[in-house]
């Protein structure tokens, strides 16, 4: 995929010899490094599905989300029981396409229907998850507005906070920062709050927790996400929105989900010192790996700098650690905007101003493949202060 | 399922001895009868998904719909090219998690963007399909509100006529209708608009047609619909929203649609007078046989009376045929509600009022397991006029 080739490119902040033609793209999110965990697994992981299964466009009419296959609900139970990441007890599981659609379906389900001039103000603090501001871009609606920086809200309207944690693009853990007298309600999107990047601290008990499938196992193109929600109305309500904007959600993802999530429990249930490394171990040895190799390259360049996360003590792996983001936020110290240095050396990133930050911020994936991920070591490493 | 029973119940309409306790489900559109077919199929329609595959959000990075797999897009344009129904050739295909998302999809990317305070009219003749009102009422959009009954549409305000065709509920072939000297846009929703449902009497060639896996095959739990695009900046809008509603369509879904419709187009390929019956033989065969036993109940009754469908010349089957649409619409003579009179029977219908007629109609499925068909039959067939 990346072919490093001496090349006549014009001149550019390297200070070796390595002038690679290739573009690295570490803009995107997509958890390809976990890949390779999946590909050791054998037929474990495997499902099959014949070509009369799974037709109906009902999985469960006992349940309000009629559209998940019980085996999913279990499984998503289990291991949240398993993590320690959140509660389920008492809680209603809604699935959707992806947490990008729950994340469309709570909005819909908080926001005041009485009040049609009035819409909520959406806020999360700066530097946010891009595609926030641009779901609700482009739904345009009547019920629901971008109200951007959380950190700053001082009107006296009704709010939605969206708390992000670990937040996506820095991957700092998060509490609500609004302060105003007027009702706000709260979106927890935890996609991140897995074992393999950041330490489990505590059973998470909010109200409205998005996860993805995506983040969790790195099965992002299964567009399998849940929202575990305390308030059944609210849980109902988001269910319809699920039901009128796709009428449900892909049942052969739903069934691979399921399968692999019990695998990853099995592994843990079964546990008897085998050999094999377990899914929470491989990964967060690899992601901690690459934060390794990463910041040292980093610190190494003195353009960049990016953010030091505390350690805390995790109640899943019983050990002390730190955070490791998926991606990486990086600031290009001096007054040189990150994202037009990166493209000098050929890296792709996510612009800091898409997440509501300054210019001199940038996104930098951390999980894409070996391949890509070594090379943007490597051409980090070599760039210096001009 | 069904379990018909003497039981102790009250007085309703049934002339014999038939006192049948269990409820028909006949009010959603599921397509379980095809479910016969895929199941003598054996494993040539089976697909298998080791746990390390299809794990990126990506599919086609040179396609603007980003997301589609590309054995996906081969399969729609073949099965078209193959049936003859629709044209393909330079249009632009987007995927999306059921038609109803590219319904929302195709709303967006047709509204102006420029006018916030005058939202496009969606208009569709009745009657119409019911989630259409309850798709557009749901997301509250300040580009677009339901408009309701597109004959009667007079407003001299840009308008989008949706056209489906054969129509949900009543199985009419369909034109626009909208007479208006306003701007119109128009959708048309082809989900039914296959060999075995309605004569193939022309290749469609509309600026935004829609079309589901559920309805071609009745791999409903799949989920996978998609748009043939005459307008490539219609296409990426519609592309843009499915991706910043669910990012994308789940691969599994994908991958099982492309393999199954690819199963059907091989069969007629390397057709050579083989004894196993085709698909769309089979099942517009199981359809035509349903519907005769269905009118026969109906004529008997005298209680309900069903349209009669004109008959055309098919381009697909080479022979002159009835549109065997995938719902019943009866209309209950007398003065008495549809519905209700059905509930009476412990049917359970769709209401009239649903679909912007009156409540003397009744949408009623055709498609339900054998078992609850046979028995909807049955219980048709017993009542008279009291």
């Amino acid at each position: 995929m990346v072919v490093a080739k001496a090349s006549s490119s014009p001149s550019h902040p390297l200070t070796n010899n390595v002038f690679p033609c290739s573009i690295i793209d570490a803009q995107k999110g997509d958890p390809l490094a976990f890949e390779s965990y999946w590909k050791q697994m054998n037929d474990e992981c495997t499902v099959v599905i014949k070509g009369w299964e799974l037709m109906s466009y009902y999985s469960d009419l006992s349940n309000m989300c009629w559209f998940m296959l019980p085996e999913l609900k279990d499984v998503i139970e289990r291991i949240h029981h398993l993590v320690g990441n959140a509660v389920t007890k008492d809680r209603y599981i809604v699935v959707g396409n992806g947490s990008s659609q729950l994340f469309q379906a709570s909005l819909f389900a908080l926001s005041p229907l009485d009040v049609p001039d009035h819409p909520v103000n959406v806020v999360a603090a700066a530097p946010y998850y891009s595609e926030y501001k641009n779901v609700i871009n482009i739904l345009n609606s009547r019920m629901f507005q971008w109200g951007d920086d959380a950190a700053v809200y001082d009107k006296n309207e009704p709010y939605i906070e969206v708390v992000t944690s670990p937040n996506n693009p820095d991957g700092t853990l998060r509490e609500p920062v609004v302060n105003s007298v007027a009702e706000g309600k709260l979106i927890h999107d935890l996609a991140y709050y897995w074992p393999q990047f950041t330490p489990i601290t505590h059973e998470a008990d909010d109200d409205v927790m998005l996860f993805t499938f995506s983040k969790c196992t790195g099965h992002a193109g299964s567009r399998i996400g849940w929202a575990i929600v305390k308030d059944i109305e609210v849980a109902k309500k988001m269910a319809t929105f699920v039901q009128s904007s796709s009428m449900g959600v892909s049942k052969e993802s739903q069934t691979r989900a399921a399968k692999i999530i019990g695998v990853v429990c099995d592994g843990y249930q079964n546990f008897k010192s085998s050999e094999s490394e377990l899914f929470f171990e491989y990964s967060k040895r690899l992601v901690k790996e690459r934060w390794e190799k990463f910041r040292e390259a980093v610190e190494q360049s003195m353009v960049f700098t990016v953010t030091k996360y505390p350690k805390a003590y995790c109640n899943f792996t019983n050990e002390i650690s730190e955070t490791y983001p998926s991606f990486a936020w990086l600031k290009c110290e001096g007054n040189e905007d990150g994202h037009n240095y990166l493209r000098k050396l050929n890296i792709c990133s996510r612009e800091g101003e898409r997440f509501g930050a300054d210019s001199k911020f940038v996104r930098v994936s951390m999980l894409g493949m070996d391949d890509d991920f070594n090379e943007l070591v490597k051409r980090l490493s070599n760039v210096k202060i001009e």
